[in-house]
């Protein structure tokens, strides 16, 4: 049994909490935050103690901790962590800072603790069949990506002024995609953005509407499309042309019903946000996080991942920025 | 907290286990199964306790029982559950005998206690925000259903032998079905059956494929089609015509990939079975259950829906021995 | 080049009159109708003589005609055309009295001539490509058809009061339909009707929403679904289950455009009725024709299939009287 | 009666034939052609006289030309039928050349005469209406704009070597559709392209799969990606966010069967390629050139639109080879 400490149970800790416990090998022991009343109500549903984030990682006795916490503690807590001897599954991104990633990135790899970065996506069902259709052959090789990936609505302006920007918040997610999918690092991103949402999201000097091209080495393209909204709801949908034909992972409907009126006929809407999309991948992270360790294998999405899609997402900043395509070679080089 | 013993720990038994252990409100203390085996991985897995089904009934600091042990058993253990004072919900169907169902009926009536029938696919998100929709008025009146119910593959012949029939077996959750989105009871069933899959069903003199029409005292009709066998998996659709317009629910789809080659456009097949594609029915209507019971409102399925449904399959079996149609009001006053 | 003339110019006649017109082996040279303006419009559009029925059908010039009258008047016109030695392509249905359709066969056969009547959904594209997997086996064997046809809104009283019924007039077409895919005459028929839609067409006696079950003699089945009206329009739908699969044929929509709002999602409605949604099937239908009159083959559709159709609307019309199964060598025999 | 030469008659001059034959407005009197054969079937076809090009144009009893010829001769075509006083509709593009189609542009315009550019998919039924519910608000103000168009198979390397390239010869359709559905010209074209399925393209110095995003003076983002080969046919997808939803017109298939079996569920593969796909739209684009001749009302699709997305094609086209984007006005000013 895996004694689990969970760091910080904001909207998402709460999801991990319920997935630690109902997984049959792992115990969620600790739980801290910074709001001592969320972690009470939690640790009093879970049965789990209420402590500090250095007391739980100072506890020989717990094995692992999931980092929820808010994104500028991840790289100091992951280094605490595993210089503590413990295994670390930690939330994206690693950090809004590139060169603090990779200290980290360093750090974290002279403990020999295995850090896996929690990309959920990579474990949603649907992509996860996608991607063992192109693992199989069964549209050749892979040559055009496109990833569309739209929220329901923008976040408060105080949250988007202490993300990173768009980039390295939102796409981020996508930027992992494409790597998952392409299974290479894109030698240039070129991003273009607008604020065409919510004026205040400019003038805070981030985008809210974006596209980015990926180019690789081999010449296969990638295009990402973010929104921060989507009137119908949240939109993730991924489509891979291949020399033999195209793989597309739809959105997951809230339910099956149509109904046909005089008036059209009507289908229900996306599942409405991440907690409902993507339920199903946060309990196969956490299974695949829980079979690494325990069987002393490699996490399946490691520090490197998570180092390379912020290095992506800085890329496609300073695109946006400059006006024309960043080479990924450049930021890994500044 | 309810207190729940689980009588019967079969194929559903476990998914019952499963469902009142995750809910905040009920508690799995004691489970009774002939196979002590399977009791007792059970109850270790939930730190439940291994009981007879006497002990549990008789046990006054249990609240209520889930019944899933084998059909013929079932009349008896509400019996003995109502009358020791419990609230019960027990699979279906009540009984595989009418007049027994119905002594069974009458018995737990006077007891006052709360007895609830399994019919899962009332819970079905599906075909639940289709009943919504109806509710609401957005397709006017109902006036010609139809359901489509085909499982993957026939069961064991001794399974079928001692089944009841396939119109009491399996067409019985559609005839609940019609009943939940009619509204009402029929006047007459006429049934339809072969036995085109497996020449052993015939030979057991059960059919395997089989369509139902049921009329309504308004003119309304609904029909009923049946399959042991859909080689692509669970079929499980129904559509409704009303006099504004169309819904339909449809199959929940194993993932939402779709492949484009040369030879066509393939997405997924239906989640393959019943324990996949309801597996949020049965949490829903265990939900339910417990919401009921604590309330001290009632059940929303009764005793009397189970006898209904049953005296509709002994019709539809009636009338495919006959080859005419069955009144209802003949099956209850016989 | 076939000459042809078209023997009434109603709604459907107008389509024939264009069809005849772009096909390059038929030439349409003359057309009869009641009201004379009718055909003068049309036969100025397509440089055709506006004639009397007798005159065209007497004149030796023309190879083949095309019947579209009233019902009532086209068995005595397919024997006058036959004895002229002229080919003949006739609107369905042969009579709406069996009878009399059995006598037009039985006169037309002596001819020589070929006869096909104009059940125009076995040209459908949709259709044929369904009978074609069907006949490719990748279903395995048939075992149970289901069809839905709904109309968008009622006819007129007037024209119910002299269709000879739903049973003759509608769910004809979809009689011939189960004939078409299940390869084989029914033995029995069971309908039930009732009138929801409309109390005048049950005052007029006849239905407006009803389901017939065909049972086969080697045990298959089949049901049809009919009603009167669909607030969405044309519903044109037939689904097979099969020993290996399910194959479906679905509705043609207007366009491909989806809508995703607050609201939901939403996509068009199906075309609205059989002009639109069978433009194809009745350019097929006649290439059909022209191909075996040209080539001497047989007619894909012949007499035998007009009164088979007709035997079966017979059956059911008598078994909704009935209340009860009617066998189709019952009505044959009568 | 509008008289009309068609000059060209390959594969795309054949639907025109057809198309101006069958329209009730116009008639088809004289068609050119470099392979003389090929005039003259279509001639005998449709009993028009096959003629020079330059015959044609002088001939005052012919009021209209479709120019289907090799994109070489457009620019002095349309000089010459205007100079004679003609009406004009020309396949796309205008010319290889800018300043030659900007030349073209300006002595066309002084003759006065109609001039339509033969953009034929502003006139597919699929994109009308998905116009038609952007202007009228059902998805508020456009934002984001993606077209997908891949075509089955690349065309022979001797065709891509006289097409002007990948954008001017392919992706010109949908830089006129963005320009359709955004109503604006953008202010930059960055593309990326590159030779991943025939390495033939690559050597002739062309590029087979490519990726454009236009970014508009408003912030409006779009994104083209094309593609030579889809294994599974002709892949014609625009979609569009708006502030209040999203619009999709998806593929038109070739048929609505879904087969269901053990190997998953199949449907229709999109229809092969544009002569099917797009035959309502030449159709449609016929008509409305008919009408606008005939009524003196503007053509819909000008010489104005045919530059700007010749220019487009050329920003594109240097884009590739500079690594980054390219302003339109360098492009119309150069």
């Amino acid at each position: 049994m895996l004694k689990v400490g969970l760091l910080g149970v904001g909207r998402i800790g709460g999801v991990h909490a319920r997935t630690i416990a109902a997984h049959p090998g792992s115990a969620l022991v600790a739980i801290s935050d910074a709001i001592a009343e969320n972690a009470e109500t939690l640790a009093a549903q879970h049965g789990a103690a209420v402590r500090s984030s250095e007391d739980i990682i100072a506890d020989s006795a717990i094995d692992a901790v999931l980092i929820a916490t808010p994104t500028d503690t991840h790289s100091a807590l992951i280094e605490a962590a595993t210089a503590a001897g413990k295994a670390v599954l930690c939330e994206k991104p690693v950090d809004l800072s590139l060169p603090r990633a990779r200290a980290c990135q360093t750090a974290a790899a002279a403990t020999g603790q295995p850090v896996m970065v929690g990309f959920n996506r990579r474990f949603d069902p649907n992509f996860g069949a996608m991607k063992a259709a192109l693992d199989a052959g069964e549209i050749g090789k892979a040559e055009l990506l496109s990833i569309t990936s739209f929220d329901p609505a923008p976040p408060p302006v105080a949250y988007i002024e202490v993300s990173g920007g768009l980039f390295r918040d939102m796409m981020i997610h996508d930027f992992d995609m494409a790597t998952f999918f392409m299974g290479a690092a894109p030698v240039a991103v070129s991003a273009f953005g607008s604020s065409l949402v919510d004026p205040a999201i400019g003038a805070a000097g981030d985008v809210d509407t974006a596209v980015a091209t990926l180019t690789y080495a081999d010449g296969r393209l990638a295009v990402i499309k973010n929104s921060r909204r989507a009137a119908f709801g949240y939109d993730q949908r991924v489509e891979l042309l291949g020399s033999g034909g195209l793989l597309q992972a739809g959105n997951m409907l809230e339910n099956s019903v149509v109904k046909s009126t005089a008036a059209g006929v009507t289908g229900a809407k996306p599942m409405h946000f991440f907690l409902e999309r993507y339920m199903a991948a946060y309990e196969a992270e956490w299974a695949a996080f829980v079979e690494a360790v325990k069987g002393g294998t490699p996490v399946p999405i490691t520090l490197d991942d998570g180092v390379l899609a912020l290095a992506m997402a800085d890329a496609a900043t300073q695109s946006v920025q400059a006006g024309q395509p960043v080479l990924l070679a450049d930021i890994l080089s500044a």
